[in-house]
């Protein structure tokens, strides 16, 4: 359960829902997902969130589905369930196959084993990396 | 200061120096970086490790530069210095401009934004994100 | 589902009972919760928590709403569902108002995106700081 | 050793001198640190990074020196090192005394134990906590 | 609930099939767990986790009992709930005595707590300890 | 560089000496390593930390050499560097051998592997583990 309440589009204020508005105009979609609910008790937070992400991830030198690999990773890493689901969903939405998650889940183990193993010996990072 | 010596090829035993023959030939290079020297301490960690990352990180339905973005967006979350420094080498040797650079560097900044933001929240997963 | 029994007051040895007396005198509730019934397992343990807490949590140079905004701070980094929820309610309940709630959520995301970025460029420390 | 080149006020673009001029006037000095010279590769990113920042660590409804101990306690389980020396310089140069910063260090400290201690016995949340 | 199915035996393919077999051969058991029925959506990710596992967790220098007791902490430390249960009841099922778990807990809580310590402080490694 | 300076045995306050005293008399060496001496800063945080540290990791149902590795995994996943050297170092004086450490290693590495994994699908805890 949340820490905060959910606001519901009804019971949102004109500059939430202003916000609601143009997540739904971009995404093409009327669904509005519990993180823009939650951040909606800030509406200053939500807007300043909204702003940044419709930037970030939009497709530019990098493609909007691999930057939705790149989220999940980092989230997998940090242990954020929500954002592993929803980004995986959002993946997904965007054409990622299951062949392609099944490389994606074999890169984040592999990253996790190597980044356990590094840190575990401790090793200095090679001049050549430096250059 | 590695917790372990760095085994040098000059060094090495036959089962190690296999391995450094393969990854030079894979990756047409004469560079055997930390990360294997350290390794070969336990020669059977060494081969299990490097037969892993060939088949993971090999091009298949994920492109090889976009693995190493992944790779770099897990090591930043997990904290490993050593493999932050040494997948972004690999990323820029696998033609990663500066202009995706600085987008997987929003994407992560961004990633771990909202992972903060929702763990601080503690939002339930929508029910549409697992349908 | 926990991974030991939680121990209730009626099924308790005397020493956790006394630990149990003096959380509900310091705290001036009746409520245990989960945290204290599980460390009960090992009463030892709960006696060396609940002697440490009460001495850090306690106001001083720090006052005591700022150390649990602390504490949420350092949970939500740390992943640990329970302590974001226990610590925000004892926030809460020592007088943080949902102006301040939302300042926190903007700190701790800021930090984490912060932390990400920094994390990825690998920025080395300022002398300035050291001084 | 950074990742990328540190940009110096000398050699900034236009857009990136203004925004280290509105740093400098915001925070009445001169000194620009690595975090901004590292970003300023990016102009887009260092101009939103700094908005952002301007806006959620000035004080409010929490204190200037009580955000940036935030800052620290989350830097510190994200292990941060160039943020906690940042952060824990900013709070020093915003009054924070070494009685504080001990105090600090044992909230800190503590977290982590009982985040440690939570996590492994799996303790589900208690009802009341999220009342 | 999981982002993949999960593959029961009676839906499996002949290779997914053999891992199984061989899981319950060496495990002298007929449960398989949710982890093996989520890696069988990539039977080859399947058949290289169980041949990792199989080997790494078998008892040589250091024991079975022990190896577990290492898992709990490193997911514990990396909140990986599943992994904390599924590692805690193998550690269990090797013959951790309440004893032994109540010490293991009391040293994972200890390092957590140290851990936040030395990263708040950012220690030097001491001489000492690299030699 | 640490945020506080180091507190040598000619500089330290009685209270101060007495915890070195009893360290050296418990460990029988005359070595100090830096988590005291910056600890020290703060006598009452030093003297907790020393009670606590002693009376955990002394050997008990589990023996001082188990207790330093379950202590480097923690560590691991943590990203503590100062951590991973000290308790590397402490399980080397209490008698791991390299292939031991081996062992060890390969173990924090493959439960960070299989924790990518597991948060990657987010598989839910079977009912078995929870009996």
């Amino acid at each position: 359960m949340a820490t905060v309440p959910l606001i519901e589009y009804e019971d949102a204020s004109p500059e939430v829902r202003a916000v609601y508005d143009d997540i739904r105009e971009v995404r093409q979609t009327d669904f509005i997902n519990n993180f823009w609910k939650g951040l909606a008790n800030n509406p200053e937070q939500l807007r300043r969130s909204w702003e940044q992400i419709k930037v970030v991830m939009a497709p530019g030198a990098i493609d909007a589905l691999t930057k939705e690999m790149i989220y999940v990773g980092v989230s997998v890493a940090n242990s954020c369930e929500y954002c592993i689901h929803s980004h995986t969903a959002a993946a997904r939405a965007k054409g990622m196959s299951e062949e392609q998650y099944g490389e994606l889940l074999a890169v984040i183990g592999l990253a996790h084993h190597t980044n356990g193993l590094v840190s575990t010996l401790q090793l200095e990072v090679d001049e050549a990396f430096k250059a």
